[in-house]
């Protein structure tokens, strides 16, 4: 849980790292004095000015993306000849390809999401006549119960809600003969003490028969998402992936309804390099990994999205998630 | 779920406030044409440049504490004249002293949290046996039960393990004869959108009778805690709350071993102003809410702490938590 103590690793050009942490979680680190010395700071010292110190006098200093912006204002304060850029520029790509033991740890995650999915698509979790907040509750007790350290979303949007892409669940209750739009995640560790990885699929549900023009829009999408995957090749250009994916929609007279990229990268978190989006030319690598995950919104009556993990390897994009990709249809 | 598109609300000094927000998360705003405008960015636009503009040429701005600091490294390259501040100077005092429908809704969430205190405290929870990750993931679902909207942090900290303040569990068995510190809340919104407000609380259990030692060592706990909460009057300076609550700890020669500030204030965040902590001078106002949370921590052999939220009114303090205060046999 992220709180206001800071932790922070410091990394000196021409020193050693130091990770500046809390006295009172310094007893929950595994030491690594190969690699880093820890320095725990009290309740009544400031962090900021033991990270300060330990900085020197830098022309250039990164920041983790994440770091939360009063640390940057206060370090601000002590560094004031700073100039700060983002410490993705540095570590981005090298956490962007991901090594055997990274992809493995992906496809664990990636196949408990796929248990959930197939539980879903069997009919096991009944819809109708539940709310999406029970659907959602169900899906994060499944993920936990396959294996996932915890639960990062478990988006359920049905009828017309399926038309907000970040829908995330509400009281509305689902009822025969809609869609259900169903995105959900969560981080799983292969073993304790191991770093988790995100697990993040999309699957559609109809309860009921669906009609001829949701049929239609469905199909289009199946074929985007699968163009996608197919041209998630190693050497591709990540927005090349995009326009790819998006042609198969816009030719098909829906591209005004694409209203989002085609993907993000994913590991430690759930979002990160490489963007599958235009104006984005890195080149993908062997061990990238990244979702693609078109969706078709049509605002006020219903929409659809469909979401793989893929990773690109010299023998060609691997589709992690392996759930049936058609569009299901469950009666309870 | 915070997530790398940024959502940001610009308020300029002399200009009316913009929310700025992805496109595909329009449809989930609700909308405040009184209070703020909208501006949804498309996939392909920079939303930095976004707000930049919108900020105009400003002296001085200040920026939200828990914003990522990609967000603001990028804002300097577009505004490099600008000296950033931390939006809490302004604000926190503000979020800090809560008015009646939020002492309300914090009153929710602290009677949530006691109820699943009493299922633990009444043997409910089965503990001897299981793994601390089990009967955190047994808190966990109890808080969702009781109304929360999500859980923030379920602690179970057995033996030795409770002699880390911030331990949260693990794969190690609860057996029988041994201390378990129990620290659990979530976010609990008292209707559909309305915002939710945290609990936080504490309470320790003994898996059979207790050895004299700690009894002893509880008592001191309990003291301390009776007294910080007294002590939590309206006009008495955070810090003079802490140094009443660790005096009584020091007197009984266990200062060494309460290696943390006495509290935290408490709201929208799990963790806000006031902290109840020595060098802060600010004096307790009505409506102030913060938690009372000594600790005494023996490494290697146990630990124990005593946490409530406490409001700060015009008749005195008010602890929200009412489950049992004193330690626990549960012998299941």
């Amino acid at each position: 849980m992220p709180l206001p103590r800071l932790t922070m690793l410091v990394i000196p050009r021409d020193a050693d790292a130091t990770l500046v942490i809390p006295r009172l979680e310094v007893a929950r680190v595994i030491e690594r004095p190969d690699c880093f010395a820890i320095r725990g700071w009290e309740e009544t010292e400031d962090p900021i000015a033991v990270v300060a110190e330990l900085c020197g006098r830098p022309g250039v200093a990164a920041i983790g993306d994440q770091t939360w912006a009063r640390h940057l204002v206060d370090l601000m304060g002590f560094l004031p000849a700073v100039q700060w850029r983002r410490s993705v520029e540095l570590v981005g790509p090298l956490r962007a390809r991901k090594d055997a033991a990274e992809i493995a740890a992906l496809q664990a995650a990636a196949a408990a999401a796929d248990r959930v999915a197939r539980q879903l698509q069997g009919g096991e979790i009944p819809l109708i006549g539940r709310t999406e907040n029970e659907v959602s509750e169900d899906l994060s007790r499944r993920l936990i119960a396959e294996g996932h350290s915890h639960v990062n979303f478990a988006i359920v949007a049905a009828g017309e809600n399926a038309a907000s892409p970040h829908h995330h669940a509400s009281e509305r209750v689902i009822r025969a003969g809609e869609v259900v739009l169903c995105d959900f995640g969560g981080t799983l560790s292969v073993a304790e003490g191991e770093p988790g990885y995100c697990s993040d699929m999309t699957r559609m549900i109809f309860t009921g028969e669906p009609p001829a023009e949701f049929r239609e829009l469905y199909d289009v999408l199946f074929a985007a998402q699968a163009t996608g995957v197919a041209a998630a090749t190693v050497g591709t250009a990540a927005q090349d992936v995009d326009r790819a994916t998006r042609k198969v929609i816009a030719d098909a007279g829906y591209g005004e309804q694409f209203i989002h990229r085609t993907g993000h990268g994913i590991g430690l978190f759930e979002h990160e390099d490489p963007y599958i989006v235009e104006g984005n030319a890195v080149l993908l690598e062997p061990g990238h990994a990244f979702s693609i995950e078109p969706g078709i919104y049509v605002e006020g009556r219903w929409g659809a999205r469909l979401e793989d993990i893929v990773v690109a390897t010299d023998g060609g994009p691997v589709a992690l998630n392996k759930a049936d990709h058609n569009l299901v249809i469950v009666e309870r």
